[in-house]
């Protein structure tokens, strides 16, 4: 979650590094027209109906600019919000305003545009008790703020890195002899506070998975009979997860696999924004 | 460019960062199975027709985490790659390779999908010398990737931030008092090798912008109608540009405006990934 | 793991900031007599018998300093060394080897020092079967350093740090009124990918842990007795974690409970270090 | 010392690194219980008799994390504290004193570790005007606040790194081809403002030491009755500093020779650390 | 310019920075005379007539140090000061005030330097409306400082950096085979928001930059018949540029030219300091 | 000194940071012609006689952009180079050359400028003995390359900042009573490892600081003959050293009045740079 911590220990950075990048010297446009501090007001409104993720992050990225602006909101992290509400009012520095502007969108319309395709998906998951995951295909140095709004959209999230849990793909078990060999090295090698993972391709991999301990067993491209089978076998001694595009046109058969979790990359790397506008500044 | 240069001094920085996100201790897949040095190679597949960006981003990935990473490719930027076709061969120490695939790929793709999806619409304007154009509309932190990908995809960038030239918006002009205000203190603040552009609304605002001077003239809003006098008017004393989304349906009415330069969002903001895939990895 | 890997993503970070606080703006001591490259070889001893961990920190530290020092080594991390053995020699510019002594003595000296002590204990705990684990009582920035050491002794490390597991002490489970309030709580909030440790101080405590499915439970400042009932209602279906000083007075009773780990902060925040020096530096 | 300057240049970079070493995302196991902010109090007690050193420390851990905790301290630097004493009362949102306990209490403890150490011999040598003094081999990356604790306990301060003073070794003497013409390169190099110490082996090397002006002669592993021969020579033209073990079965040997410095490793390297904890967290 | 948000967003890493550079670890001659918090007052006075500038870098100085330190001023930036001239009180702790001091007068002193010997070239050309610009030859580091201080000074500046306008020189000429062909290759190459500048070295290039479309012609070492000549030719095409070193030897004939820019390395690599002092510090 | 480890642990970072500085995004100029490698030549050329400092941090600029640029000198630091002569040949990728170029120079142009007006003045008091001082009046963040100019032109230097030898001024002594006063707080809170300057303003004061033990003592705005009474009772017991203004004119005056050291701010604030260029850039 994007507490005040985490935004103070790791969101700050980023935001402070994507204002550096949009503010290489000074804010040319603003400052020959505003030579001091102008009080001014501005609206954050809704274009396009969706689910608000990132409120915090906005808000953020002028304090950041200008401890003495204040941001009032209409709407939290999560609320499905209509097209043509107020979602907050922006009061303070005319400059900071416009020089945050851009880069507090950049941030609150890729997160809620996030959080608006996982919704859908997790809408359509209702009632199944399966859990949506997003993956670790996260645009760099989004991660934090794209997870977050995968869970902000209903979605689960998966292993946040590489250094918080093991996945066991085809290029481990090869490594390691097989299945049996990869998760026997994975809990010599790991914290047993550390999940454990493993890719099967196969009945076989599915067995050796399940008595060697693994915690969650991926099944990897496997014909629809036999991720059935899988499950059967695997007999809730460990979570089962696949993966793959999820569509209105797939997502019956998904559904009726038996799957934990499903998984799906495009949440975070292929969802449109979703269209935001800070509107109506004017000094007060 | 992403020139070695640029690569160095700014890249580096931003490559690593994502890097660290991805792994804030170790990679405890890959260590629990390679506890040294084994040579592998994996392939960069395209599993999607494209145009591909983002090739030196990619191999920096690897050669910053071991600079004994060796890529070969197949392929360059810039060109549109049949599904199937194999891009490049990545050869080095499995556990860089492996640590390294996942955010190669997640720069890889991001900024193919960028430069496919430029590509398209720059076709579309083929023979009409309108030049496409971005916006400040990128992800935080990945102006400098984004940007890249969208010259790559055949389009022209705007201005890189609001450092290096000058855009006069609503709130500018009416801080100024209007658009020749605003342009004269723009004139009197900014270097003169800074570059003007105003965004007007009416045609009196466009003939006082080719007045005062600007150096291109957004017409913001106008019925099609108003925008063709406004070109009319403004008869190549400044460039002119439009905005909005480009879609196979609206392409024709708007390469019909006469403007110079149409700039998209979308772009940046919403495009797609490419699908790109690292396969068959084996030691070698 | 100190792999290459994370050597160049976290590991040189800190050697590098060590250097910086030894080196505020040049070694006088060694520049007033030394005005320009001259090789030398210097030898690493082991002036007390004890388990060396962090060879690869030691090198790395002379050679971020300068890539032309080479270090040979004559033993391994993990490996038992004689007082009196010659573990290493150092050979590059003098200079390089005088400026980096201390700073890689004292991240090898510590290193080797909680190797040893956790060794020691590991061996008390030999045919039991029970894991000797580290805690985050670890000198601030030198966790990777230090839980790496733990491991080089035989022991096995606890999560990494607040973001890789879940541990609920007393506050978080009074905050969410009960153990199984709390452990619900975190299977909503968290990953499945996330393992859940519990402290428990009563038998009633250790019933709802095991019944809302905690991974790991924690016997908190129970009797014996108690401990050992405890044992034997969780029969299997949880990791038992018991802590404490382990010395050689208070083995045999922790051995009797049944416990799977023993967890212990002195090994990382009051180990001595390993007496280990650099001598016979000359001129070659 | 360190002061509210030296905390805010350098104190605040190394406490906020130890703090993203433990949160690499977020504190999961405080997250999942509380939601929101949450006022609490909790107390930092004294669970081992010693020397205190690092509140300032302790307390900026948590309001770095949130500038709205309070820390109320009942002890103050330099103060023996007795085992059960109350120090300081913590107040403030409970996700920050449970974020900040661990990195708070893993400065503090040792700090207040090697200020005990300290005191313990500075004790022993009380009415003799010995100095006890630290060196160079502190933990890495914590030598601000290691030296700042080695004063709170009475001792004294040697030089705090490589390029503030001036301390000829071995290799440094046979570089420059003698004691004599180490000092007067010393003397050449570096500033007037520097102080120059020189390791001596023989009475020669004593003597000359004197001659060419050291202002602090060390005594390297002589017999004690010569260095009582050193110091006789010496007469007051320089400062005697002697090296070593420092324990009550030779202090009394050590405190006879005559010497105004003596220095010790283990100071920082290996005194244990103190017991403290953070307790009774309750809502508020 | 630097307003609050630049100051922010990179003023405020470049002071600390130079705080870091002078205090390495702790200002110790004030600290072992004050051991805490003492209220003082000292006045910023003006030792040498000149043009201030710089005066929101020299109270960020001590306010970075210690928030609690209040500015008043009795002047402004772009004030031509008389010797003498009390320009601020600074109030705050004695501890900031001196640990501040040097710095901040580091930083205001050259900053006015440069201030006063640009306004002094400044009223030569008053009345002709040629401008004085700036170049890249700033102190590394150090040029958001300088290049606001040419415009406090009166002067203008030129392009920031290599990143926000283009310049192409001999060699870049040479490399593109012509200046109709570079000016050709930067118009394909850079955003229509970039400007393009050309030096000229003969009459056909000048022609041949006009006819390119170059936005500024440098005149490089031509005799002043020939410059007069090619303003002549360019007829208000394009704007005109000269350099070289502006004395009052030299102003009345580099007037005459019919140049719109003149532009001076020596404005911020030469121009000597401003004499400032802070001076009556006293405890209140 | 900047020897190849200072430079890596500092010169470095600055020198990166005046990169970044000039190329915020990519060096246009350059990148518009030059599509790749190109391998070329230039020379350094010195357009003005006078003493050379810094050629090692001009060297580094290049190759941190790009190592494989190669820099051939034909001349070393401390030499004074005659107007005319070739410095170095610069031979690399013309891109690295032409974007290196300008921040290259800015560093060697300003270290030469201040070793150059040091050298005349260190040759005004050649055969008194006395030596020539700078101060910490330097630029900020340029101290270590300023400092290491003056010894390169034959001064030395004072202490490097605030952390590494104690100067007590009037606003010292005053706080603590004093000058003995002042004293002997610094000789109680400081290292014995550290020199104390004191700055007196009467021969009392002068009695005084000799008397607690000053190691050097500021003769502070005194009339010529009570310095010269001054330094007939310090009589050798502590260095003597003045600051002031030295020029042509006056140097006779200060020469006389027996101190063992004159400082002087203007060496590193005012000197103006020394005339250097790289020229002859082509193709090979």
């Amino acid at each position: 979650m994007i507490d005040e911590i985490t935004m103070k220990l790791h969101g700050d950075d980023m935001i402070l590094s994507a204002l550096k990048e949009d503010i290489s010297s000074e804010d040319l446009s603003s400052n020959c027209v505003l030579s001091g501090y102008c009080e001014g007001e501005a609206e954050l409104l809704c274009k396009q109906t969706g689910v608000i993720a990132g409120l915090s992050v906005f808000a953020r990225t002028f304090t950041l600019l200008d401890p003495r602006v204040r941001v009032t909101f209409f709407a939290e992290d999560g609320e499905e919000a209509e097209k043509g509400k107020k979602l907050a009012v922006v009061r303070g520095d005319m400059r900071a305003i416009l020089a945050g502007e851009r880069t507090a969108l950049n941030f609150l319309q890729r997160m809620s545009g996030i959080a608006t395709a996982t919704r859908a998906i997790v809408k359509l998951l209702e009632g199944t008790g399966i859990l949506l995951a997003d993956t670790r295909k996260t645009t760099p140095n989004m991660r934090l703020f794209e997870k977050y709004a995968v869970r902000v959209g209903g979605g689960t999230n998966h292993r946040y890195n590489l250094s918080d849990a093991i996945m066991l793909k085809d290029n481990h078990i090869g490594a390691a002899g097989g299945v049996k060999q990869a998760i026997a090295a994975a809990k010599r090698y790991a914290s047993f506070m550390t999940k454990i993972e493993v890719e099967t391709e196969t009945l076989e991999q599915v067995d050796d998975a399940v008595e060697a301990g693994a915690d969650v067993i991926m099944l990897d491209n496997m014909p629809d009979e036999m991720m059935r089978e899988a499950v059967r076998r695997i007999a809730g001694r460990a979570l089962v997860e696949i993966s793959g595009n999820v569509t209105k046109e797939n997502i019956e058969r998904l559904k009726g696999i038996g799957a934990d979790i499903i998984s799906s990359g495009a949440l975070t790397h292929s969802s449109p924004i979703l269209d935001l506008s800070l509107k109506n500044l004017h000094a007060v």
